[in-house]
């Protein structure tokens, strides 16, 4: 079975979802003008949404959560400047090198378990001031933890860190693929967990199930200078209204929809984590994410991936025989219950077969 | 009037077009999935066709000509390589300094009335090899010359610069933004425009009337690379399809229409270039751009610009006292002809002023 | 005879200079400490003359005039930011084009015949701001002008282009490599000269008759930052009180030869001004560079130099069939004499042999 | 007392180092050219000199050992790729992100407790071959390990790592600030350690005792693409025989002292290790570098630093309360004696104190 076969349960990532036929109605019938412009009232209608959920001055509509984070970083450093994140930050690993690439910035990676760092660790990763060192300059942090599991960041230790960096003088970016699903499941609203940041962004094509698009948010100023890096990495559209629209839409109609992904997560925890093959990390999923691993030495990741794929279900191996579960829009609370009978019988096969 | 108003007859781009009610109900339909898994189709199909039409191994869709510039660019060079073009090309002064910015390539810029270069021009400006020297290492030629004013490189022309540049070693690179016009215009196809070249794309959201994109291709080991900047750069999306379709529905439906761009462009060329304010730099269009100035000392490009944004027609003043005027789409024969009598008279009433 | 001969006269450059015995006891006694840490006494000791020469807060020693060059953009600009200078200045032609792979930094050129534009030129290659332009940000003026023929720029001229540039707010680099020529010729001080630009430097290497470095001023903060990157370069050193004896020496003894190398040139001039076959460009010297070229259906500029080294002079072919020559310390007026008589022997040589 | 004073004993790096007479001697005799027209027969021969010596091709002068760091870097990857390091390493945290700022080349960093790290650990390094995920591109290694504490590789480990990340397909390079250190204390070959890798260099001013400079070894293909990144940087020099005489003299005449170097190392750790507040970490020297460490709660290391510099004893704190202390040409067996009494009798007095 392919990926991209129908009748295929794809839990690969949130980012597989299609649009509704309710979102391209939307889509179909959006105003557009040019964006760069500023005449794509679509556009204009979405940046000022998004801005007012996280409570900052202005927003940019962007392809990619990917330039978010790059036009982020680009923005707030020089090049010699480093950033400090999480080991497994998609950031550090996940976007082909472009802080060091176009930003000319180093990252220095902390390493902790669930991607939630404290403040002495951001303490010990800010470099003395020097000629000789790289600049200590902006903070990354994930909400939710992607590769680390979907584990959510309290507000407090959140807030902790963005003032630990702020008093080293640097800036604070949140990496809010998923901030909307730690919203979901804390019901800290965005606006609360993006105070005080000096950027952050949500993604569209994730959980709220758009095809394409996320949205930079922080102060008038920083949207300023993000538009003409938009640009010069050729992320300047012209009619993206057609895009936006799905985002409206799914502000109005998906939200509520991210619970639901969580209960499924759950469901899919409650079938597996009973089955002591499975080493759940973190032991219990808090969003849409769940990740496991196996003893190598009975199940391999990629055995296990490529197992479930035969039966139909989709999940992805994503290093150090860990599999990331991530449920979304486009599967239904009976698909998950199947797609979990599905992993346990594919992991006691395995296991079995040693 | 401002200029998003629905009356204005918009001759400032042929990126203001809106995508047409055909066009819409083919993006709503498109069959889609997640382009950075190879999984959606209209994508794919866009690909494989646009690769098709300039006879190329295979393309890369992406959000913007201006990030297909630029890709091609980062693929063909290396930082402290230097590109060679004219002086008014898109690359030069219009993507805000992405080629030194993001790749760390110089640009010799060839001065040229028309963006028409010559084989002798290319010589002088390939430097020897040196270790002082930037290394000359990338020729990009755009067809048709954009604020040059519209203009068809004749094949032979663009062909001996192609050779001339590639005898020294370097790519060739061809910024077709505008490539289809050039072949409604000369009926020479645009594969053998590209042909030879090492990159070549075409914009979709110019005169084919999509609301986004572009398609880069070349060989499919150039593709490749290309990939990764895209993903670099941020220029990954998820489900595109549903902007690859527009693109789709273009080629099928919307290459005649710019022929009748062509027709409306000579029309306004006809009722203005018997007025002797007008000074046609090139003397006649050749594809959908007409440029033009006027004596500074007496009409103003801005003042012109300003005054015809008043009467409704929207025109673009560019520097050097040069107004571009763009035909295409979204404006009909008749609006042509009223927009050409407003500008007309337009330039009459500044004149009378002085 | 090989470029290395000692019984050669080397007019390549005035960089070919052997440090004289004098200079040689300067730096074996130097007083020397680590100049990472601030204790090099030497280096502090020559940063500080510099400086005070140019009327500047602070300097920095640097290895050589290139590093002086990218260091000032670096500290000036961001990537993206475009840089107005000659097109025939150094920082675009012989720098292995630094600015745009170190700095991220496009180049605008102005063309002028012999290095030295004015206002209104300085005015066109100012962009409007907008999002879509390179962001003009720095001015680069060379006294005196070396590729283009050693023009010195008269006072007046380069305080306007200096007062035009800040006015459209970039900040204003002076590459004075041989800024103590320029002086030397005209009678005014480095400090006139140097005054209301935002860095500016000489070179110790070329008529100061120094083995190694430059110094490179401004403001204390503008030499803070520089110092970061003449660290990040790689161009931070030990005990560079060697290197800086050298300077502080040169600065006691070697001015006044200056004026030497500057009657020398006038001599030759004398000798070849003559000869029809010559033509000067500038027409004459006004410095220690000479500058011409010849018919080149008669006498081309590689024969030209390769003529005169096979009879043991070597001058500079530096392409558009011109020759470079420079006179300094090393060559004596009889050499030069002696100099100037092969060059015309050796052009009615050639002459003849067609 | 500051520290520059004369009467100091300064431990606080080898490279504090001030020229012998001997060494000022031959500096000052040196038969000199313009190096970057291959003319300087003392830099040529050094150069061939260090290349013999590390068993490669060829080799090239630079400022300074950062700019050999960063030339291997340059030269060996592309923007976007990623190279593998210790996490202490110098090209890590001392190289004011030069990696990222001048290459866009991002930093896995590896975290072994001396900076000798396993073949396992280079493998979980590597990252799968992606359009997302970074190129792995570069292996680096100090041999020896500065801040990890002065410890030698043992050749077989060196090797291993060597041979894992070449069958990766990357590039290693060695960073041999200290190389002869290690020969020294191994009696190892110099040519032994950097066999198979692809670049590796020598700092001249360490242990050897010269003032400025480091030569740079590869294939000759390397040093010439590194010969325009030296040029580029800005680290072409003129006359550089001057300094390069020095490098000659050293190894004529130092690399026996890096022997009594070792020694004395060794004796302050036979004063100091003896006293339970001093933690050594390696647990003995191996080379001419010693880093101890206090408990926090009795004695800061910044505070000890500052102690013993008051009594006429220079030490680092480099982080983390570790203290560093490095023996070079300029400390005699005497002074060393002296200076760890004096240690002692710091911490002594510190500890009470408390």
């Amino acid at each position: 079975m392919s990926a991209a076969s129908p009748d295929l349960i794809d839990l690969y990532s949130d980012t597989q979802t299609r649009p509704t036929p309710g979102m391209r109605a939307a889509m179909a019938q959006a105003v557009v003008g040019d964006e760069q412009s500023g005449d794509d009232p679509t556009t204009l209608e979405l940046c000022g949404r998004v801005a007012g959920l996280l409570g900052m001055e202005a927003g940019v509509f962007l392809p990619s959560g990917t330039m978010c984070n790059l036009i982020g970083i680009l923005t707030h450093t020089r090049p010699g400047d480093e950033l400090i994140c999480d080991h497994q930050s998609h950031i550090y690993g996940t976007e082909a090198a472009g802080a060091a690439a176009i930003a000319g910035v180093s990252i220095r990676a902390i390493i902790s378990p669930h991607g939630i760092f404290g403040v002495q660790q951001v303490e010990e990763a800010v470099r003395p001031v020097s000629r000789t060192a790289p600049r200590s300059r902006l903070l990354s942090a994930e909400q939710t933890t992607n590769f680390s599991g979907g584990a959510v960041w309290p507000l407090a230790e959140l807030q902790a860190v963005r003032d630990v960096a702020q008093q080293h003088g640097l800036k604070c970016h949140l990496d809010g693929a998923r901030l909307l699903n730690a919203s979901a499941a804390s019901g800290v609203s965005p606006a609360d967990y993006a105070a005080g940041w000096d950027s952050a962004w949500i993604d569209l094509s994730k959980g709220l199930g758009c095809p394409v698009g996320a949205v930079l948010c922080g102060s008038a100023a920083f949207v300023e200078d993000a538009w003409q890096w938009k640009y010069r990495l050729g992320g300047a559209m012209r009619q993206s209204g057609v895009l936006a629209a799905a985002g409206v839409y799914a502000l109005d109609h998906h939200l509520e929809g991210l619970r639901a992904d969580h209960e499924n997560a759950q469901a899919i925890w409650g079938v597996l984590s009973g089955c002591e093959l499975f080493q759940f990390d973190p032991p219990q999923p808090a969003s849409n994410i769940l990740r496991f691993t196996f003893d190598p030495s009975t199940i391999g990741a990629e055995a296990f991936a490529a197992g479930c794929l035969t039966q139909g279900v989709r999940v992805r191996s994503i290093g150090g025989n860990f599999i990331r579960v991530t449920t979304h829009l486009d599967v239904s609370a009976s698909e998950t219950e199947s797609a979990a009978q599905t992993m346990l019988s594919v992991a006691l096969a395995l296991a079995e077969g040693v």
